[in-house]
């Protein structure tokens, strides 16, 4: 690596998945080449090409020995890197073969298929890791269906709720996010249009739509009714769907380093990372690198959504300004789909810790549901006051909630041991868990 | 309208839109009232709440005459105004009904729910907007099909196009918009999860379950799986869709006002803004407010990406930081699509502008069909050179492109009257319009 | 309030704020007034109009009984609302002093320099919020200035601190805060260039330039070089400085909020928001609404320097799109400047809970100390070894850290009762303090 | 380069800048390794450490021989490579040296003091290239001082300018963001806290913060007030300066665009990216690589702002979204100025263009003028409506403007041909230039 090259040194979120990988320098390039190859074939196979010439190209484009810094350096002069890749292209190949490569193409053909090719290998490595995060959400959830744990609204507590409840919500988010992704994998378009978009030097309005067809297949993605060098949706439905990935993890690492913090202590990352000096740390990292992503990548989409205001036939600037923050969208949103199925399926949940802090309150934690009891008894306005003041006393250590208001004699008929006990409070939980289980 | 109040001075873009009116404070009261009418009624269709509490209820539901800016004022303690506005509402009822209002819910299920309603009204008035404005840019598309334009790509005369094609591009991109509001719009859920989500105060979990069922449909609003009030999903589709709709919108304006410039003069807005001391200036004023829209919204959106953070079963700030967002977008896309449809509706197309501007490059804008048909005659290199040689001559008035090519003996059996002339050389442009016109 | 307006209601972090009523459209227009009144008594000081029609002019010029929302109605048709406003102004004057009003000036001339006075005074009313939740954070970092409180990184705790050094870290946040309004502030220029920017209309170039000082003068702005119509370096300014202010305040917020959950409880707001249902809870409303605010403004920002890209001599869109999210900005952050006044002059902080809180690693909130203290006796690697195994039976109840280690003979001789105690193990965190403090 | 790497390809405008040399992963970890020598020989001139560690850690931190990708892998486990590269570069050193390196420091010390040191080395390239900027505008500038051209507002042109006020313009905004980098550059930070920013694992509190001192003044940053782990006042302000610089340049390349568009051909870039097959189209590749990057910056910014919230003593997610976008933000400033350099320097400028474009409304761009100096004589409203009847007839190709308003009885006696001048219209635009030139 020379001093030009990153190498994902601050990017430990992404660094090393799989989703790196499949978005890299040489993987772009490659899918340049696959563009080009596919074009030549597409060409070939409606006749206008030798096939010997269509099979030279397929095989020559290869980005393995390609010198990637150096296309860099040239890409500069045109603003992107096709013109220099297709020379290098071409002197790759027999002189009599040369002039069927890129012929007709505008070089935002080849970049804007080149940037779905990716994006769909990409999108699938996603979709595999968010199907098995979905998976083990679902056996936590299903394990944890009647694991009683404070809610928390505001930062405080509020009622009773369940581990069961918030893992099948973030399982929830994460099947949101499964579809979004799926639906805009499945419609990935091919690019062809040629210089403004009209497709000109593809010869006769029939044949160059024919050749569009034949494109996409040999690309494998779909065929758009339109060039679309300035009608982004495809771009503009990836910022959308990565963002909701991204902050649908978000989520899920929002409340796993809550729930981590000292103090709370109700989940635990199986290999927190450590600290040399202090032996007892063990930091919720992967829920750190996936928050990291979370913060990051709403910014990014929002420059892909302007990025739609393009003007002309093939814009200044907008077009430009889409590269690098779509690569990052999906490195990042792919690094946070991977880290989140580790979190996930390493994930200590420690019920007793979740239990102890049930009874930080005193049993105020069910106060909704004792203001509605007693309050049936003295009215709602007295059942407030009482309880605040044997709150009060039961932190003075006279006893328990449902000792203290035994003694007094309007409740003393009330079954006070369930209506102070949080596990009898979870209202809905279970049922909703298991509900939302049943999405597939 | 006091020192505190806002009354859009500052949003000619969106002032006097009809989405304004349905996203305003009195609106956004009125749904806060309706959300909690409907569950009083939903309650009383399960038999937990007398019918003529519901009614009662349903009746003292009018934002009509309320204080908002008091409202606002008391909603700084808590937070959020629910709390004020059912003390509001429950006093303007006979004292046996108020018990039955906001009966086990918490104020987010209410402002939320409230959110679902304004969002549906004003995405219903955009995509009728939107709907007119594919109308209406399929009469343009057709009516221009066959007018020949320059395609213009990095702000340069690439090769010819038609305002068909190009309209066409804007309608695909209106149509997609329609598509994505729609489909969000069909999805917006009901909000009920009372206190932490668990339905807890809301009766043993299979009636809360009907009641959620039975808010939805007193509210028209779907049913959610689970209380959504940390799976931002409905919002961040929101933010998504219309993000995509300004974004879509902003791509009409862009070309709008490039072709409106004093020095290309291609289209110009029916009703142009005036100066006093300019008589000459007709400023495309409707592009450059949906242009400005186009700006804002996708940073607007990416507050409500990061949104899908939210920690524990309610944020402290992830929620509140959604509401002004999430109005400005509906407000300035709601705007935008309005704007959108009367600077379509009354375009002027100067075809003949059109026509002259094609010469600007004497004849060159045709080099690249000029190339592949001469470089097949004496080779590539050598037609580049003979055409910039030939351009020059053309520019210091010795002929036209066809005149001079003719004299290059090598020439004289092309024809180079059809092959010089830009209107021959629209590709597929008119065949894409017509294709991409089926699309309904 | 009709139906299109707002008040507040969706703000509750700024609705009701001094900010908030100096940014509202009603003072937007009395600044638009101002800035139409300097220019004729800037005229008149030059001897171009008469004296008796600049005091007509100032005279006339009133907000209090303008028609607000017509006004912003008439505004869409030249997309700003200074064409109509002058037209209203002329009509309140006398015939004979009409064509005084507005002379060589251009709408945004008018427009930049009321949005400075405007900016001006929400920035007076920040400066003096700041400097006052500077002066509580030093009380209140004097006071805590030897309170141990457990120092948390990554969620888990590290080392001891004080919370004297938090308060003084959250202080040079809001003095960083005022020192970039403040310069900010001291540098709003008036805005005065006629129709392209080049003062045509304002007399022969020397007159011009004087009758700039003298504009500047009367609204009591700084005069600029240039006009500055496509040269927003006043706007970006503010964007920048407005982002950061909300943003430090954004960190006091989340501290709070964290500090504040039920787990935890070190701090406390003095008026949490409430909730009817549940009497325990004491919702962190006031941080809360500082967090919002803190996730707006980015974004917000970040409209406003895309802004500087602004095309030609006056642009179409760019300057469109500063207005809301400029007035947004100061509005959020006004609002947050006195919420987090608020929330920090009546900030509880338990100094018993942070001291039990400490307690809860069993003393490996000292292990930094411990291991570099005992390692120095038994090598590191088997000082962390023992230390972990030695907090292990502390956990079980076998005794405290220092008994169990004065156990091994090797540590005989250490004095572990002061090696164990987090108090004596805050490094330079009062003498941090106290340099902190003494800036002003 | 292997799979994971990247080199550039996506960004052209920046690849092979200088900029882009300082910043790369290389650098980046030669910054690390400088922060840890820094931190060892400001230890030994304290007395703590052998003064011949200090020099064998200086000595063994080198970067060069470094396995980049291999450390970006190891640095997920701990969520930065710290912890990593300070294990390989005490396995670079002699056994007793060892326990001098990283002594009492954690990784955010490291990370945050290599930050500085790498903004720095990028910000005196980006001084530098900004400071000869403004050098070559003053140039055009002035040698175009009087050079007259339409001057346009929301598209279309609105009276007179000179190309010197537009550069002048340009020049002031370029020295706008050489001044807030340069002080934002003055004040880049050490820093130095430990684990949880209290200097504890540093010795006595006196001597810790000698060390802070002695640690500023080997790494030639400069000594903060306090640890700003989490009070990030020098990222924000870098996130600021920055977007402002890319905004300020995108200004100018936004001018560019349009001035080099085919029917406007004002401007000119000296070497334009060619096409192929399009021989006549000079694109402007560096102003749409500088325009790509101002659309790109503002976003960033925005990740950077949001950061400053960051909770706790080190945050888990707020610190690690700050890494990838700062490089991002220098990387496409730095990109930015080197191109604005280069465009500037060989920008062809068409004053004949300039004069031709000027004739568009057949004199109706000095209408402000003429309706000013008629309305003098016949009331302005009757000379609005000569004036449009007569510039109809100009188009018509009776005459001049001057012409036939000679033919008006009214007007005969005014000097038409000096008021029918655009270049005897462009009012303080020699004076503002040469004012604006004064500064340095």
């Amino acid at each position: 690596m020379t001093a030009y090259e990153d190498g994902g040194l601050l990017s430990p979120g992404s660094a090393g998945s799989r989703v790196d990988e499949v978005v890299g320098d040489l993987a772009y390039v490659q899918g340049l080449l696959d563009a080009e190859a596919a074009l030549t074939r597409a060409q070939a196979a409606l006749g206008g090409v030798p096939a010997e010439a269509a099979e030279a190209v397929s095989a020559a484009a290869r980005a393995d020995g390609c010198d990637l810094r150096t296309l860099a350096l040239r890409a500069r002069a045109a603003g992107n890197p096709v013109l220099a890749l297709v020379s290098d292209l071409k002197a790759a190949l027999p002189a009599r073969h040369r002039e069927f490569v890129h012929r007709g193409a505008t070089s935002q053909d080849i970049v804007d298929t080149a940037t779905m090719l990716v994006a769909r290998r990409a999108l699938e490595l996603m979709l595999a890791d968010l199907s098995h995060t979905a998976e083990e959400l679902a056996v936590l959830a299903a394990e944890h269906r009647d694991t009683v744990m404070a809610g928390r609204t505001l930062t405080q507590h509020a009622v009773p709720t369940t581990f069961g409840l918030k893992a099948a919500g973030w399982r929830s988010l994460v099947l949101d996010s499964r579809d979004r992704l799926r639906s805009v994998r499945d419609a990935l378009p091919a690019q062809l249009g040629g210089a403004a978009g009209t497709l000109a030097a593809f010869g006769p309005p029939e044949h160059a739509r024919e050749l569009v067809a034949a494109f996409a297949r040999e690309t494998g993605l779909t065929e758009p009714v339109l060039p679309w060098h300035t009608l982004r949706t495809p771009v503009a439905d990836l910022a959308g769907a990565l963002a909701f990935t991204a902050g649908g993890l978000g989520k899920l690492a929002a409340d796993v380093l809550t729930l981590s913090r000292t103090e709370i202590s109700e989940v635990r990352e199986s290999a927190g990372g450590g600290s040399s000096a202090m032996p007892h740390k063990a930091n919720p990292v992967r829920a750190t690198l996936v928050a990291a992503a979370a913060r990051q990548a709403p910014a990014l989409a929002s420059v892909l959504y302007a990025s739609l205001a393009a003007e002309d036939e093939r814009p200044a600037g907008a077009w430009h300004a889409e590269w690098e923050p779509l690569r990052a969208l999906l490195r990042l949103t792919g690094g946070a789909a991977e880290n989140a199925l580790a979190l996930v399926s390493g994930l200590s949940v420690d019920a007793a810790a979740m239990r102890r802090n049930l009874e930080l309150t005193d049993g105020l934690i069910v106060s909704e549901r004792l203001t509605a009891a007693l309050g049936a008894v003295v009215g709602r306005a007295r059942a407030t006051d009482l309880l605040t003041a044997v709150a009060a006393r039961v932190r003075d250590g006279e006893g328990t909630l449902a000792q203290l208001l035994a003694d007094i004699p309007e409740f003393a008929h009330l079954d006070l041991a369930n209506l102070t006990d949080p596990a009898a409070y979870t209202g809905a939980a279970a049922a909703l868990t298991d509900r939302a289980l049943e999405r597939r």
